[in-house]
């Protein structure tokens, strides 16, 4: 991992002022645990309502996590007033998803000046095992906004 | 689109129990509203939980729902007890989603023996308007079980 | 498809330019044969060179061919001092290709200000069959030159 | 990267006698030239011939040649009378690639019975510089021949 220096050295406060508006998210129940400067790590309890019907960890859930990890990664090195909205999602399932905890992380690649790039890891816990249920890649659009067009104030 | 015969006759049936134990489709809401061979598509009102923190629907929604949909047309040409797993899903965020309802479809690329390809649609739609929020492709491979060993009943 | 306007109406001679000093391209032999608005198509023949150790088409040429195309079609939306640089690329491998002659299109999914999308299918032909090789999805980003600094004259 | 056991103990002579008649990749002139269990990476030294119109290395040549690692990384775990063919490629082009050599290397992610998936990393070198030119991850089938059936003797 590169390292990187942020452009906005409250970084942290800003990225969790995102974090508290993003209502799927929260409606999921993924909460961001750490945050440094081109990465963040989460986690998520797993319920029966994060499954499909084989009882494995739902593929869009997976897909969930791996875009916000992916994204607040990013934001860590975003500007006060900038944002970002996906342009492109790969995401390989490795493995199917059994267990307590679904934890997942990712790492910028590329902080460009309209495009970034990182990529991201969702791995499923329980007690004695760690399975690697997806690698994933994303690309994202930098929005630049004026502190009145900023709509997450 | 290709015609396809499925396998099962009853796929109708079929995909209809696959969908009513689908834990994570139903906890966001979307339903599944018409099923043909090698096709599905369905919608979800959408509502304040669906969307990221930018009023943007969120990226995780689109995932999710372009996940479900390229399944399920899958699912309608499979056999009583097959099952499929996502391998791969990419996901195209062509414009940002602003609307009332998402309805989504998919189309069946390729019915293999092992693996199976589909590719699907995401709109948003309000009033006036129709926005194509994403297009996705899907690699699935199929599970074989027996009656006794298939998950879903 | 969409109904694209050209920004340039001498779009054709525009990409004819940007195609004849493509070297890659050149060098393995694809060539664009209709160039319409936001739709390029081409071909190539294949030969011993274009396989791989099994005897199939290797799937470097359908990627190159799948980039190929999907920027393309993006230049004939283009201004005349601007240019696109791929992003994204993603390849679908739906039927191993064998046959005499390889043909490949794209269409424009979105025209950004900053970032296009395109989308292409490559199939190989053969007397009496057309295989549908691998379907692609592109993301391009935009580069802006003025009449000094563009590389391409 | 994980610790893999080569099925075949003899799995790098098995590699290369792929690599021999791998046509298109002779045809573009890279070489393997490390091969370990899970990995391998090799380069290519850089000719007009690989560069698109803008002068920078083509994105077909790097698909080509992530094509290429991400599958003979895979092969270094394959049974004699085994082959794979490319089910999904994902490129992410992070940086515009010029220089005198391309170096590019891929790992094993997951070797399944009926799927492999791998990543692999293309940098382009020049006297005093490394440049990460694209990262990408691929899906892979497994194919099981006889004696007799292997195209590769």
């Amino acid at each position: 991992m590169q390292d990187f220096t942020p452009v906005n050295p409250e970084y942290k406060e800003m990225v969790r002022k995102q974090l508290a508006g993003n209502h799927f998210m929260n409606f999921i129940g993924f909460e961001i645990k750490d945050i440094k400067p081109g990465y963040v790590s989460g986690e998520l309890e797993l319920k029966e309502q994060h499954l499909q019907q084989m009882g494995y960890l739902h593929g869009g859930v997976t897909a969930t996590v791996a875009d916000i990890v992916c994204g607040f990664s990013i934001y860590t090195l975003l500007g006060k007033n900038q944002g970002v909205v996906t342009v492109d999602l790969n995401v390989a399932y490795l493995n199917p998803g059994i267990g307590d905890k679904l934890v997942a992380n990712s790492t910028v690649l590329k902080a460009g000046n309209r495009i970034f790039f990182s990529e991201g890891e969702v791995w499923v816990e329980s007690k004695n095992k760690r399975i690697l249920v997806a690698k994933v890649s994303a690309t994202m659009a930098v929005l630049n906004f004026t502190e009145e067009s900023n709509p997450v104030k």
